[in-house]
C-alpha cells in the first residue's frame, strides 16, 4: 500500500474530544493515509514520512460529511409540484404516489443509474457515507428491488416499506401494515441494515410504528424513525423506548420529548432542507443541545419535499435558521451523522479511522456557513481513494 | 469565426416578452452562437447548421447570471467576527474597517489576485457579468487603485468612496465628503462607470448622499445606491430622484418608496445574501412586484455581510423568503441584473446578445430553487468562449 502525507492543513477538524474545541480542531496540521485508513493525525512540523505528499495549502481538512438519511431510490422528479407549491398556485395531483407510480415504472437500470448519479453529486460536494432508504416500491417486489439497489452503493441500506400506505391498501391500512411487518420485510431484511417508519398523522400512527419497528428488530435490523415532523406525536418516545439509533425531523417536541432524547441514545437528526422546501418552521437546535441530546444535520434528500444534496447548505441553514454555531453545525455533519448510523470508523479523523476526508477550498470549516451556497470542495478522499 | 450549434436543450430561457411566460422560454431548443454573440435560437427541429455542434442532453439553457452588486477589492476576511455573530459571542473588533485596514495593506497583486479569484468563482456558478465597487479603500488613492484593479476584471465598476467615513475623517464626515467628492472622485472616475454612496444612519445621510452621486453625475458617472438597507431612509426616493440605475437592498420601504421605484426606472436590487448572513428579516420582494417595480438578484459579495457568490443560492433564499416564484427569481438573476446595470446585451438570449450562456444540471430553471445549495453548473460560455 502506499501512504500519502496530506500537510500544511491550516484547520484540522478532527471531532476527536482530546483536541481543543467541539470540533477538536488542530492547526498548521497534517494527516498520513496509508491503503483505506488514516494512520497519523498531528502537527505538520512532527509528522513523518509517507511515499507521497499532498499539499493541502493552508485549507481546512474534514472528516467527510455523513448523510444519515436520504431517499435516493425513486425516479421521475416533481418539478411541477414544486413549483406550484413555491408560485402560490392549486396543484391536485402531487404527493408520494406520484414518485411511487414512476419508481414502479422505471427499470433496474434506470434506478441504479438515479442511485448512483446522486451518490456522485454527494461525493463531489463531500459526503463520503450516505444512508439510502426504500420507500417510494410499497409492493415486496418493488421494496425489495429498491434495497438491493441501495446496497450497490452504500451499506447503509434502510426499509421504509412504512414510508405511506400504498395505494392499493388505501381501504385496508391494517392489512398494509401486515404486508410490511410480514412477506415484505421477509423479502426485505436481507439486504437492510436499519428499519424506518414515518410516523405521522397521515401515514402510520404509534401503535402501527411500534408494530412496523419491532417486527424489523425481531429480524436483526436497527430501527430509526420519521419522527415529528409536522406534528406532535409519538414518533420520538417511541423511538428512544425501542432504542432507535435515530430519530429524524424532530420539528414538534414537547419537553418530554426533548428530556427524552437528551436521556437516550438516539440521536436526533434535523433536516433542515425540508423545511425550507416546503416553507415550514425549522426544528429548534439550540434547545436540543442546550438539554444534553446528539444532533444531526442530513439532507433528507427526496424529489418531494428537500430535494437538496448539499450538506454545506444543510450547515448554513442550521446556522441562520436553528440557532447552531457554525461548529454545531459542522460537528453535526460528521460526527453528530456518524452517531446517527452507529458507525465508529466515519465521521471524525485519527488514527484507524476510514480515510474518508474533505479538503474545503476555504481556511476553516466555519466558511460552510460563512459562504452559503458556495461549493467549497477543493478534494475528497473516500476509503484512502482520491474521488475529487 | 466558428459558430456553434448547442441543440437539444430541454428548456431554453430567452427572457424575451415575445415567447411565453416571463422567461420566455423555448422547449426542445436550440441555440446558434457565432464568434461572441448569439445569431439564432428556436426550436431544435428547425435550427440552421452550424460548425460545430453541442448536445445539451435535454438539460436547461438560461442566460448567464447578472450579479449587479459585488464587493471583491478586498483583502482578509472577517470569519472570527462571522463565527462570533452566528455564535451569540461579543466581538468588540471587525467591522468595515478590519476590511479597510487589511486591503490598504495588500499589494496590487494580491488585490487583482482576490479579484481573479472570486470573478473565476462566480463564473463557475454560471455568473457572466459582475459589477465590483471599491470602498474598502477610503484614500484617494486606495480608491483609485482599487477601480484599476477592477477595471481589468470588468467594465461594470464603481466609485463607493462613500461606502463609509474614512477613520481619518472620523471626526469630520463633512470634511471626508468634500474629499469624496473632489480629489478622490478625480482619481476614480476615469476607471469608473458608476457612483454609488452607502445612505444609512452611521455611513452617509440623505443630503451628503445627494451631494456624492451629484459630484459623480457632474463627472459622467451614473448613480446607484446602497438603500434602505438597516432602516427607513432617503435612499430610495433619492435614487428615484437622480435617475440612478437601481436602488439596492431595499430591506425597510414605505409605500411611497414602492410607489416611486415602481413609477421609475430604477431597478430595485434585492441581496438576501445580507440578510441570510446578518439574521436580518427579508426585502419584501412581492409587494415590489406586485406594485409593478423591476426586481434585480445580486449577491452582495462581501466579507463582512454576504460572503456568498452564489447567483442560485440568493435565488433559492428569495424563493423561500421573499415571495418571489422561482420564475421571478430566475428573471430578477438574469434579466433583472441587466436592467439594474443598463446592459441590452446580456440577461437574455436572443440574435445579437452577447453569447453568455449556462447550461444547468437539470431539466428546468425551477431547480435553481428546487435543489437548493447544490452546485447545478454544467457549462458556462462567456461572450462565445466556453469557460467551464
Ligand atoms: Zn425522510
Ligand atoms: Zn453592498
Amino acid at each position: 500500500m502506499t501512504s500519502t502525507l496530506i500537510t500544511n492543513i491550516g484547520t484540522l477538524v478532527t471531532n476527536d474530544p482530546s483536541h481543543p474545541g467541539l470540533l477538536g480542531t488542530v492547526e498548521d496540521a497534517a494527516v498520513v493515509i496509508d491503503g483505506s485508513v488514516v494512520t497519523w493525525t498531528g502537527r505538520a512540523a512532527e509528522a513523518p514520512a509517507a511515499d507521497r505528499r499532498f499539499d493541502a495549502d493552508g485549507r481546512a481538512l474534514l472528516p467527510g460529511f455523513v448523510d444519515s438519511h436520504a431517499h435516493l431510490v425513486f425516479a421521475g422528479d416533481r418539478t411541477a409540484e414544486f413549483n406550484a407549491r413555491m408560485s402560490g398556485q392549486a396543484y391536485s395531483a402531487g404527493g408520494i404516489r406520484t414518485t411511487v407510480a414512476a419508481t414502479r415504472a422505471a427499470s433496474d437500470e434506470q434506478l441504479d443509474a438515479q442511485v448512483d448519479r446522486f451518490v456522485r453529486e454527494m461525493l463531489r460536494q463531500g459526503t463520503t457515507t450516505v444512508e439510502v432508504k426504500s420507500g417510494y416500491g410499497l409492493t415486496v417486489e418493488d421494496e425489495a428491488r429498491a434495497l438491493r439497489i441501495a446496497a450497490r452503493h452504500t451499506p447503509e441500506t434502510t426499509y421504509l416499506g412504512a414510508h405511506v400506505v400504498a395505494p392499493e391498501y388505501a381501504d385496508d391500512p391494517a392489512g398494509y401494515v401486515d404486508l410490511v411487518t410480514g412477506k415484505m420485510l421477509d423479502a426485505c431484511a436481507p439486504h437492510a441494515r436499519w428499519v424506518d417508519v414515518f410516523c405521522e398523522r397521515g401515514a402510520f400512527d404509534g401503535d402501527q410504528a411500534r408494530a412496523v419497528l419491532t417486527a424489523g428488530i425481531e429480524r436483526g435490523l436497527i430501527p430509526r424513525v420519521h419522527a415529528n415532523q409536522l406534528s406532535h406525536g409519538p414518533g420520538v418516545q417511541l423511538a428512544v423506548e425501542l432504542g432507535a439509533a435515530s430519530a429524524d425531523h424532530c420539528t414538534h417536541l414537547t419537553d418530554a420529548d426533548v428530556a427524552a432524547l437528551a436521556g437516550s441514545g438516539t440521536v436526533a437528526t434535523l433536516l433542515p432542507g425540508a423545511e425550507f422546501s416546503t416553507r415550514a418552521d425549522y426544528p429548534d437546535a439550540r434547545r436540543l443541545l442546550d438539554a444534553g441530546a446528539t444532533v444531526a444535520l442530513s439532507t433528507d434528500c427526496n424529489p418531494g419535499s428537500s430535494f437538496t444534496s448539499s450538506m454545506a447548505f444543510c450547515i448554513a441553514v442550521a446556522v441562520r435558521e436553528m440557532g447552531m454555531t457554525p461548529d454545531e453545525a459542522v460537528h453535526a455533519a460528521t460526527a453528530g451523522g456518524a452517531r446517527a448510523l452507529r458507525r465508529t470508523d466515519v465521521g471524525h479523523i485519527a488514527p484507524g479511522a476510514r480515510a474518508d476526508l474533505l479538503l474545503l477550498d476555504a481556511p476553516s470549516p466555519v466558511h460552510l456557513a460563512y459562504r452559503p451556497g458556495v461549493p467549497l470542495t477543493a478534494a475528497v478522499w473516500r476509503a484512502g481513494i482520491r474521488e475529487v
